[in-house]
C-alpha cells in the first residue's frame, strides 16, 4: 500500500490527527522553522523546544544560549530573536540554544509521540523531500498557524511539499489538496503570493521585510534537523 | 470603519472565532445546507436541527418529520435522506422537519449565540450576498467540514463569498484570503476544480453524481433561511 501524506493547517486541530507511527514535518516559516534551519546550517549543536517561557529561561544558568520572540518580538532578556540573519554568526557553532516561539515550539510540543519530528521551511525544502522520501512511513505535515488559525505561508509551504512529494505518497483528505492548489498557484511568485498574508503584514510593521524574503527562499542550506532526545539536532548530511 | 468578513475552516476552531455581534453564514455543501435552501425554495415551513439523532426522532411524535445523514447515508427510519432531490417533494409544503446530519448540524450548534445565522450554499450565493451587504456587523462563515477536519467544497464556497463582499467588508486573517485564492482558482470550473476532494470521492461511491453536480450550481433559488427561535424558516423573499 502506498504511504500516505497528510496537512495539520493548525496545532488547535492536532486532536484529530493520531501522530503514532507518523513523520511529522513541523512547519514555522516566519520565522521559527526557518531560524532553526539557518542555525543547523551554521553548526549550532542543539535546540531543545520549550512551549513556555519560563522553562526556556532556566536553561540559561547550565550554559545555554536563549532564543524566541512573543508576538514577533524578541524576548527581553534573550540573547537571540527570531530573525534568521541572527543565526548566522560563527560564534554560534557548537552552541546549545534553548528557544521558545508564539507558535512554532507549540506545534512540536503537539507532535510529541510521533516515529519522527522534523523541521521544515523554504530554506532547506529539497533536504526535506529527499528525507521524507526515505522515510519508512506515512508523513504528516503540522503547520504552526498564529495562535490557533491557520496562516498563508506554513499553508503554502505545505503545498510544496506535497506537491514535490506526490509521486512517493498519497494524500486522503482535503487539506492536502487544498494546499498543494495554493502552491500551485503561489509558485512562480512566492513573495508576491504572500504579500497579502495576515502575518507577514504584521511582520513590515516590526520592519523585517529582509527576513521575510530570505524565509520565502527555496533551498539555501542542504540540512534536515530533527528530534532526538528532546531536543534539535542535525541528522543531514 | 469597515466591516471585517472571516472564515472558520472546520467547527474544531471555532473556539477561536467569538460569535457575539456575528452574522454567521453557516455551509455544508454537499449536503445538508444544499438540501435546506432547496427545501426553503419548495415552500417548506421550517427545519429544526439537531446535533444528535435521538433528539431528532423525538419529534416524529410531535407530527415532523425526520431528515437527514450519517456518513452519508439515510438514516434507518427517518422520512427524508440528505439529497437536495427529495426536498424538491411538492407534498412537502407547509412540513415542518427535524433535521440532523453528520457535519451540518454540528456547526450550527456551535455558532449558538451569534446575532444572526443563516444558511449558505452555492443554489442560494447571490441571496446570501444580498442579505450580508445589508448586514449590521462582521461576518464569519463557518464551512461544516468533514468530521472536524476541512473540506475543499464548504471552503471554496466560502472564498466565493468572500470574493462577492470583497468591497463591503475588510479581512484580517489568512482563512478567507486561502478561501478566497481557492475560488479565483476554481471559478470557472468548479466541478472539475471539486472531483478530487475526499467527500467528493466518497458520495461517488454512493453513486450521487447527480446530487453533487446540483450542490455546485449557483444560483438556483433567491432565498435566505436564517435561524428563528431554535428553528430555521426564510427570511427571504
Amino acid at each position: 500500500m502506498q504511504r500516505t501524506i497528510d496537512v495539520c493547517l493548525s496545532p488547535d486541530l492536532m486532536h484529530l490527527y493520531p501522530v503514532r507511527d507518523q513523520t511529522v514535518v513541523v512547519v514555522d516559516i516566519l520565522r521559527a522553522t526557518s531560524c532553526m534551519t539557518t542555525a543547523f546550517a551554521h553548526h549550532i549543536h542543539s535546540i531543545t523546544p520549550f512551549a513556555k517561557l519560563p522553562e526556556c529561561l532556566a536553561l540559561k544558568a547550565e550554559g545555554y544560549l536563549t532564543a524566541g520572540e512573543r508576538d514577533g518580538m524578541k524576548v527581553e532578556g534573550f540573547d537571540l530573536g527570531n530573525s534568521p540573519f541572527e543565526y548566522m554568526d560563527p560564534h554560534l557553532r557548537g552552541k546549545k540554544i534553548a528557544f521558545t516561539t508564539t507558535n512554532g515550539t507549540q506545534a512540536i510540543a503537539r507532535s510529541t509521540g510521533a516515529y519522527d519530528i522534523i523541521i521544515g521551511s523554504f530554506l532547506n525544502l529539497s533536504a526535506v523531500v529527499q528525507y521524507l522520501r526515505k522515510a519508512p512511513g506515512n508523513v504528516l505535515i503540522v503547520c504552526s498557524g498564529w495562535k490557533g488559525k491557520v496562516n498563508l505561508e506554513d499553508t503554502v509551504f505545505a503545498g510544496a511539499l506535497v506537491e514535490n512529494l506526490i509521486n512517493d505518497f498519497d494524500y486522503v483528505c482535503d487539506a492536502p489538496m487544498i494546499a498543494r492548489r495554493l502552491y500551485a498557484s503561489a509558485q512562480n511568485n512566492l513573495k508576491e503570493f504572500l504579500k497579502d498574508s495576515s502575518h507577514i503584514k504584521r511582520l513590515q510593521r516590526l520592519n523585517i521585510q529582509k527576513d521575510i524574503d530570505f524565509c520565502l527562499t527555496e533551498d539555501q542550506y542542504d540540512v534536515v534537523p530533527a528530534i532526538r532526545e528532546n531536543r534539535i539536532t542535525i541528522v543531514k548530511p
